[in-house]
């Protein structure tokens, strides 16, 4: 039976500040992951998310990412694998502090934004980021762009990886996704979105913007947990997929 | 054999700023205190602070403290039992992250500023500090001033405690430090000091300001790491220590 | 012809992250103080939240806090007269920045949270915000809780103050706040609370918590920003005290 | 007269941390260039390196930079004008506001680390940073890279700038300062320094590394602050300058 992951990132509240409805997105997707106080999160959040995760039975990854909290870790910056490995090791750790005050397990990790990112198309980031998974618990998965560096970093060091595509994003005839500066990088349709995840899922395939069909691996689809119909539609993937035969379950 | 454990407050350098001559106190200490993050500490710091604590055979310690980087975690907050938790499991975990990177094992934890001071006396806290050890990892040791109420909070529970006293700071009669405030509250002769030590960790008494002997219990002493002559210091007690027929060794 | 003040705290979103509704009270109020980047706030924000005040001729003042974002500048912190002169001077410099940027002019400073309930009964501390405010610039108005310390330390340096007074929070005989930890902290009944405020404007007196009618001095009544009423809330308030001959007018 | 600025980034110290001898120094230069509290620098830092300028009579600049304490500042970022206009008027109004406190008055404003560099390039940057001294005061010097983007973007602006030229770096046959990658990129030599100093001032050009006499700006000198020897050679270089008959005072 063919069988998916729905991931979603969690936990981004921070201080008296909210983001997200991570109550009701968490009944629909399989995978959350957690930030962890660097582009947003911060302790109480932490803990707070890692009881709902176990509440709904969702697997918990760390989700670490840049030191910017005021640009929500969005914005590239020039910073070196060891200053990467070092942050990653610091942010999967703390997570790790709550998950093991709860009892429960580290499942996966999950870089965010601009580490995300530049982790996709630099060997280096992408390998100190491997690198301090790898080093924390080698069981750890690692989530990264389809067919990314991160990915070829993870499998290197023989970490399981989590091949990672998008529902809402459009794909280029190299499989990579289109820019977001295009116009077309979104797919604005639900129908469209939700048709180019079930082909994603069961023919591992997906139809680049030029109309070709492209062979794309799917371990996990990111489901956005911030916009204004995002429970809904998690909620439809999610049903949409079960009606299709596809087992809805963590990696 | 009477056992002395002697610690010392690590890793508090900050990005491109350098506290502390952690270099060279380690080879005179047996625990060592690493700030994760908060007061004082980044990464980077953590990273290079465990491995000059494994090259060196010195137990390590989680040192958490206040989320106030601009004021070293010294300045006391209303901050709730709660709130204490959260940030002390974050921090905790975060410096396990890079424990377990380099396959060793964290051996203590040890408050930091206003927050082992707070928690020397406010029970609620002190609580909070505990459970959060204890949650982590209920075979962490927990330090704390000796007799306070962060040493009870911590037996409550069940946790292995250290009780721990000071080389330079005056004890009054009923076996509390002399508050900073005072004039005679530091000992400034060295040979005194010294003395000092010899006696809390042989007859677990000390002389109080006004001359009374009285009961303390000694089971680590805090070596500080940033005074002029502190490595000098260091390495001067653990000599005496030595001479005087006192093991030196971590707990 | 009687005057009042209403004044309500802005510009407290940060990054990502959204508090308030300010473009909708904005109608409703005569000053604004908008957050500095401590306890709220950013460089952003605080651009935005110059051009809002501007654009509807409200006055704008300075709102510093706590160096303390996670805690949103509400928890009291052990902090020297020198430390708070020092945050209020940079705080209230920073939107001075944009103020001057935008062509405009600095009306007044109120402080935050926890520092505005320090310096309402700490005299040292509402002498160092009095004199931040008096070395930047002796026109500024200081803004601070009716009859408090912080409007004593302005007036001893020959500042305009404003006296603030709340609509839903409740007094006791000494004209002083119920503390929130009362249960009847809170006047929840909209009509008991446009009733307080149009007494306290046009009698300045208000009644306790035990029925007796105690002088109290109004120059500015707090509008809160961030209630689900708010914005409807403000906006009635503003129309009660017009339809009653008040002048509603920034000072 | 020949005449010369000596200008030193100041201020840098955060908290419990200390960088820099901006006591020894002060005595050299002409211009200072206080940090505002992003990569370096805090309010008491802030209000003590004012007073240090002003018992010195020299001249007091904004030193801004990008809002990455952990990184000094120095790593290039995904930044948006938008970003830096905001980042920059917030620490120039900040600095600002410890100026007017001691009624003194701000002279000049350059950009630090990564901003500086990134603005040296970046006409759109580059012309943010401008504006945003525009707006706050017209008549503030803005110091850049000599030649650079940022001084063509302060000139179209109408802005008086400051070119400013390195004792230290080697320079390119395009008058470039040659990468610091490259193993020739600095000058270790301290007769070479101050002979390329002497002559960048008397005839405003400097040999390249190729040895091609090329045409230069200099305004300003930057003196760097925390080297083992900078008291010194700062010294060295301000009383090798006045023997030559050059006149060093700021602009």
């Amino acid at each position: 039976m063919v069988q998916i992951d729905l991931n979603c990132d969690m936990g981004e509240s921070f201080g008296r500040y909210t983001i997200g409805a991570d109550d009701h997105i968490i009944s629909s997707i399989t995978s959350a992951n957690i930030a962890c106080g660097f582009h947003a999160g911060d302790p109480a959040t932490m803990r707070k998310s890692v009881r709902i995760a176990l509440d709904q039975s969702v697997s918990i990854g760390a989700h670490p990412g840049l030191d910017d909290l005021s640009g929500f870790g969005r914005r590239n910056m020039s910073i070196t694998p060891q200053e990467v490995y070092d942050i990653v090791v610091y942010q999967i750790g703390a997570l790790h502090g709550f998950v093991l005050a709860e009892g429960a397990v580290l499942n996966h990790v999950k870089p965010h934004g601009a580490l995300y990112n530049m982790a996709a198309v630099n060997a280096k980031l992408a390998e100190a980021i491997a690198e301090a998974v790898y080093k924390i618990n080698p069981e750890l998965i690692l989530y990264g762009l389809s067919g990314s560096e991160l990915i070829k970093a993870g499998k290197k060091l023989g970490l399981k990886t989590a091949n990672e595509v998008f529902a809402d994003r459009t794909y280029q005839e190299d499989g990579t996704l289109t820019p977001r500066i295009r116009e077309n990088a979104l797919i604005k349709n639900e129908g469209d979105a939700v048709a180019q995840v079930l082909r994603m899922v069961k023919e591992q395939t997906v139809f680049s913007t030029t109309g070709i069909e492209v062979p794309i691996k799917a371990d996990t689809i990111c489901i956005h947990g911030d916009g204004d119909h995002s429970v809904e539609f998690a909620r439809k993937i999610h049903n949409v997929l079960r009606e299709n035969g596809v087992e809805v379950r963590s990696l």
